[in-house]
């Protein structure tokens, strides 16, 4: 069958299906290309799942909190009081049940109180137009109800474009536009306008209730938890790249020899991390406390220490793209190479160490060493290029090589200012010491914990604080610039 | 009264003040703080519209809607027929209407198939279960309901984690698990359910119609025309700074210096833009045609300039960066004025000249011949580069300079691709030169203009080609990575 259908195989046969028109034989093969479009949705919907499981709980939470509210329809007791106002019960579950805790809670308190506030104003409005009216029910009611409607729809609907209602309130106004609107035309054709609104504000409550239960007790999905992970990885990579760059750079002699690990690359993804993290922050202000986080957890910190990470991420792009290019010849290259791998190394321990620190919630010590020493590197490369160690070679050849070593030196600079922001976040977020944690975990008397060291800083260790204070002082720029190219 | 609450002025008064506890202080000063806040909202609210005024006429449009779709209160005739079912369609034109057509369009389609589907599916379920349980109204009918609602909403949750309807019809899906719940469980109480689907489709089908048509025929907001005229301001705002710099870069004799005038500074808007162009590319494709677009305009192709246009924006922030650090000294940097200063007229009047070609939509040929000139100082500079211009000189004086002429050089190959992309959305979008637009406005026969070169390149320009065939071939590289520093 396959050789028929192909008009370039010799023979009579495919004469005969040349005759045939051209969506008639589409015809033939749209069965198998739909069985192949179906295949590929189902490797799809399998690797949906396979990529964050939570997605089918999730899914099956949804279903479970739809059902449960479906009780106002099943039961008898629940439908003789409510009848079909349930249905408002069961669309506030489809409406307000979301991925993570953080959104599922924003939307219900949104959609609570924009209930209780629209209907109040409501009602209010419907009282007042009854005054005002003194009975006129077909002319005046109705033309002052529909002035108090669209000023009101227009006034929330300009609401939502303000900066710092946007975010957090943008379902709350549209649902008070929407209650508003229900209960001032409700109130000019039903007479029992209180009973109306009573049976709505109990099924929405209920409703909201019912799915920020099931959302916050059933397998609950954390955004503040994903933001705390995805900065930590965020670093991480960073980390598994520059430790293994020093090596590659400088045992690679061609372009194309390079071997450079998959791992290694990971790093790309942090580059455009930034919504991610800005929106997860957000729903994470709305989250209690959970786990490790108290409801006041400082997550703006984590997106000042995101913005550090990326802005050492870009820098490492660019030292990324040495690894795939022209390389400069190896002996210009080795003469810098002890301090570079020296640097290499200790940022990658370096930033890995702050990675786990912000995981396990502990001070950042652990990667101050590293620091310290990336920092001697760093002082020992810039004397060594300042001393005209390339006299005589082609400028050409030269330039790469410094280029690189500049960002190298920048990354230096970059840990290092996320190492004091992380500090920073050590001490809002109260991190403490493993052995300060163990000693809490086995006093039994809570008043002992609370007395002990709410922030734990790195001072008074040490080691690390004799290897801070004995390196010289390699003087990095702060402003994120290149110090070495344009200075 | 305000040297009384002062407690360092002089006298007995301060004593009587501090004796009143703190927050009796505070009720003090709170009118005159709630007035202040008050007054900063009224600001904001005055520059939210300012910034935009369409934001107005948005809210106006929002209300004019609502209150249309009121009828379905005030009309007797409808009030009948639907009686509070009406609400469904006020509960649309508040959920559907949004800011640009597209947007709007995007919600009506998703809602009315969303509510179609699953109004026919859950009528479907019904009639099975009604056969399967042979009227056994209490145990087996709501299990049977209560498993299928349960199966369906958790499937069409899931669904809407998969990429490609994630984009466009995340909203429809989730209106289907609202319908199809909302007619299993009004099946199992209400006797006349065709009835009660058949009033929910019709008012919100009818809801559907009032907000797209106040969207389209009341000052509609395209978001295409708005991708459109974004993608080209991007474009003009990295010419206003490409334009400058090259005087800024070649006068300015100490950092600080430097008078660098703001509108040099807007191309820093562009460094973020990508999630704003990718949401106005998804909400375009929902436009059908309007004004010089056509309903399957390339918006895609935007998206690809756009992403030419940020990749040209991170070279331009890193001359930038130049500008505002420390300078190599003059006679340095005097040594490469000529060609640079030439590179950055001529890629700021290309730059400027794409972005009116893309404004006006005709093809950029007036681009062309500067860019060829660009091109020339371009491979001029390369040469001096390499003739060792800097023999003697310090090292760390020459490689910044060398650095900057480097990403002078990239911007010059951005350019160059961006212009190739441009005119490649110039055949996909048939954009006409002057002229022949002209032509076709003053033939009145609509053949005519049909028969006409549907899309026009720029070859048969005489004195541009003239121009690119002479100038030297520069060889500039074409992977974005600077070729200078990494050959």
């Amino acid at each position: 069958m396959g050789s028929e259908a192909n008009p370039n195989s010799g023979g009579d046969v495919p004469t005969i299906v040349t005759r045939v028109p051209k969506h008639w034989q589409r015809l033939v093969t749209l069965p198998s290309e739909f069985a192949a479009k179906v295949q590929e949705m189902i490797l799809q919907l399998k690797k949906v799942g396979k990529d964050d499981p939570r997605r089918v709980i999730h899914s099956l939470k949804v279903a479970l909190a739809i059902t449960i509210v479906s009780a106002f329809y099943y039961l008898n007791p629940l439908y003789d009081g409510f009848g079909s106002s349930g249905i408002w019960a069961v669309f506030t579950v489809v409406f307000v049940s979301e991925f993570s805790v953080g959104a599922t809670l924003g939307k219900g308190v949104n959609r609570g109180i924009a209930t209780l506030s629209g209907s109040a104003l409501g009602l209010g409005c419907y009282y007042m137009v009854c005054l005002i009216s003194r009975g006129d029910h077909t002319t005046v009611e109705p033309v002052l109800l529909g002035v108090i409607t669209f000023l009101s729809s227009a006034g929330a609907t300009y609401l939502r474009f303000l900066p710092q209602l946007k975010v957090r309130y943008d379902y709350g106004l549209l649902i008070f536009i929407l209650t508003f609107s229900f209960v001032s035309l409700s109130s000019y054709r039903e007479s029992n306008i209180q009973e109306i609104v009573k049976k709505r504000i109990i099924t929405i409550l209920t409703g909201c209730l019912i799915s920020v239960s099931v959302c916050i007790f059933v397998c609950p999905i954390w955004a503040g938890g994903d933001l705390h992970n995805l900065v930590s990885k965020n670093i991480e990579k960073l980390g598994n790249f520059i430790e293994g760059f020093g090596k590659e750079y400088f045992t690679t002699s061609e372009v194309g020899e390079s071997n450079i690990k998959s791992y290694m690359q990971g790093y790309k993804s942090v580059l455009d991390s930034k919504q991610v993290e800005q929106n997860l922050a957000n729903l994470a202000k709305w989250e209690p406390c959970h786990g490790r986080f108290r409801f006041h957890h400082p997550w703006q910190q984590y997106l000042k220490i995101g913005n550090l990470t990326r802005q050492c991420a870009f820098r490492i792009d660019a030292l990324n793209g040495f690894l795939n290019s022209t390389m400069a010849p190896l002996e210009i290259r080795s003469k810098i190479q002890d301090p570079c791998m020296k640097m290499s190394t200790e940022l990658g321990m370096a930033l890995k160490e702050l990675a786990v620190s912000i995981q396990k919630m502990i001070p950042p010590c652990a990667a101050e060493p590293h620091i310290a020493i990336s920092k001697i590197a760093a002082a020992k490369l810039r004397s060594m290029i300042q001393t005209g160690l390339w006299e005589g070679t082609n400028l050409f050849e030269v330039v790469p090589v410094v280029t690189m070593a500049s960002l190298l030196l920048d990354v230096v600079s970059c840990t290092e200012r996320l190492a004091e922001s992380i500090q920073e976040l050590s001490s809002l977020a109260k991190f403490k010491h493993k052995e300060s944690k163990i000693a809490a975990e086995n006093s039994e008397n809570p008043h002992d914990q609370e007395e002990a060291p709410q922030s734990a800083s790195c001072d008074n260790r040490g080691p690390h604080h004799v290897i801070a204070i004995n390196q010289p002082c390699t003087n990095l720029s702060h402003d994120g610039k290149s110090q070495l190219l344009r200075s």
